[in-house]
């Protein structure tokens, strides 16, 4: 029996660019020890007050099925957040609570695309949001933004692949780059989604992890609140991915048709696990900048590191906890550059072609371990860039 | 800007069969005391050495992303069971965790149906069903099974109506009719299946609450193992229905695409629910059956209530939280002797018409709440029906 031909087909197929990451993970089950920059996500747990807050909810009682839209004060919660960032007049009829940002993207897809569809998406991209749009039956088209543009993209870039689609998907800060989209990129993109009609589904995931600039929500911008739908989640500004919780903040009409999936789709999320992410919320601005801080420290010493060479550069990584390397002075690809890493010195890094063909010549380096030691692989990689330039 | 069709179209439009569910709860909300006997849900709250071993498990530090097809251990303990009550081999690569059941047959569905196909599901059906065939965008079409059958659905029906369908969503034992299929039904639907090359989608989250005769799960037939995906959960075993956590279990092949499209929907399940899960089926039988007295006991209150009687008729259920009662006998709809039922005694049922044209003339009475009230609202809608026979 055949499965379905969307399903079968979800990964695209072809080279996943994960090969590095498998090798990776292969020596350490073989007991050769290994310096992984290649995960997103903190090297803390999730902080023990808001896991104590979880288990009072649940202990008192919200375990039975929880108001699929979400628990009104949660939705509250979210809407004042947002009223407060944007400035956007926004209330719990504009959000939906989902298991996570990555049920939000695909809950958000499923809302602006019918079978068929064109969805737009930028390269280079998160590894799920190609096989997201596949998932949901749309035809993904991407849209190159340059190195060259530091990976802002162009908004002529967009208006040339924009005839026809249903749907734009960006990110920002980036996610693989660290790039932090200036208020001139997202107001060339706005007005691309006027002109086309588009749909934006903006996935800020990230949005409390700046380092450089300001993180600007396009939802904000003249004419988008009606047309954009923003993805959210407590993952990455909470320390919290483990417990799948995120949202959507979109137009009230398109709410209410997102709760109708998500009632025939996920039937809501744990009440306790809302309990918690509305006491997580109320920790304040001053928790999230805690959160936050490990991957600023790292930053500032990577950057120092790097301005002591010049054959690895830096793409400005003005958020997120990412930093994408050019490693082009070496000759190399970003995928040889990353076996050769490994090889060499176990330091296990995300070739740029993970992420797309935008960011070849590049490597990923994920700011997820410790300091003394994210420093010292951060020395052993230009180290080894250099000695690839004085090999020849 | 408009939503896509599919998500508007989810509901399908008309009556959702839901108005004497909302019209009580108006009432409480309006202060009115109202007894429900609507709600597939537990009367009791998920028990405490669960919750504790949750919490053990998040303060332990399993709050980070989960592995996304399920936990190796939790896996494993689905296939043992699942081995062990149906004599099929099952092993972890036959088993992918979701995030409830309700994902499970959205997940399903995607797995076996591409846009367009022809999806069947028997009529009385649990109140998603149709919207989460049209939610993965195939066609609905439901096939009737007869009061006068006892809602045991004819294989000769379900034939009928499978020529170019690609799949058949089944349940047993039955939400809304509390009917436990035969083996004859189960080995006349294979049959069917097999005949038409159709997958099988088996609904099997009632399986630890059967009163009378056994539960056959049809994965176990002929031929049928290569072409069955079978839903469960421990929202109903369990008492858990809020922790959102079930699964698939299926061919192998089948399992992996689905791990795909987790990837991409719901990027896995809370490690603290899963290990909480793993903790919950370790406490065995027992515990599943101490889950499902209360219901026991209440179907034996109501079986003895209506035999004092003769103008309602009892649906044999042989399972499951419910009670599907004929109420021909008044001369009244389903939906006019609820709402006839709400208005003049405060309880409230639920219309067979909620759940499909094959239940007309039928209530669905949900045993979930405290024995001595439930037997006093059984007396309570007895003696209404009683009274519309001789009031005219």
């Amino acid at each position: 029996m055949q499965a379905s031909q969307r399903i079968s087909t979800i990964l695209g197929g072809g080279s996943d660019g994960w090969e590095v990451f498998n090798r990776a993970r292969q020596m350490i089950d073989a007991g050769t020890s290994v310096t992984e920059l290649t995960i997103g996500e903190h090297d803390i747990r999730t902080a023990a007050p808001i896991l104590q807050d979880m288990h009072r909810a649940a202990v008192g009682g919200h375990t039975g099925y929880a108001s699929i839209p979400g628990i009104a004060a949660l939705r509250d919660a979210i809407a004042a957040r947002v009223t407060a960032s944007t400035g956007v007049p926004t209330t719990r009829d504009n959000v939906m609570i989902t298991p996570g940002g990555q049920a939000a993207l695909f809950a958000s897809h499923t809302a602006v695309t019918d079978p068929g569809d064109t969805a737009l998406y930028i390269d280079p991209y998160y590894a799920t949001y190609p096989g997201t749009l596949r998932g949901v039956c749309a035809k993904p088209v991407a849209v190159q933004a340059h190195a060259s543009d530091a990976f802002q993209p162009r908004a002529s870039d967009i208006a040339a692949a924009a005839k026809g689609a249903k749907s734009l998907l960006i990110n920002s800060p980036n996610n693989p780059t660290g790039v932090v989209y200036t208020r001139e990129t997202l107001e060339g993109i706005a007005q691309v989604c006027r002109d086309h009609d588009l749909w934006l589904i903006s996935d800020e995931v990230y949005d409390t992890q700046i380092w450089e600039g300001e993180h600007i929500s396009p939802r904000a911008l003249e004419g988008m609140e009606e047309r954009t739908l923003v993805v959210g989640s407590m993952s990455k500004s909470h320390a919290m991915t483990g417990s799948r919780i995120g949202w959507v903040v979109g137009p009230a009409h398109v709410i209410s048709h997102l709760v109708n999936l998500a009632t025939h789709t996920t039937y809501g999320v744990a009440g306790f696990i809302q309990d918690a992410a509305l006491f997580a919320l109320e920790l304040g601005k001053e928790f999230e900048t805690e959160i936050a801080e490990p991957f600023r420290r790292r930053r500032d010493l990577a950057l120092a590191v790097l301005a002591s060479q010049n054959v690895v550069g830096a793409v400005p990584n003005g958020g997120a906890m990412y930093m994408m390397l050019d490693i082009t002075a070496t000759g190399l690809s970003g995928e040889a550059f990353a076996y050769g890493l490994l090889e060499a010195h176990h330091i296990a890094v995300m070739p740029g072609e993970s992420f797309g063909a935008a960011a070849a010549g590049h490597i990923r380096v994920a700011m997820t371990i410790e300091d003394s030691a994210f420093e010292a692989a951060m020395k052993t990689l230009c180290a080894y860039a250099e000695s690839l330039t004085t090999q020849a």
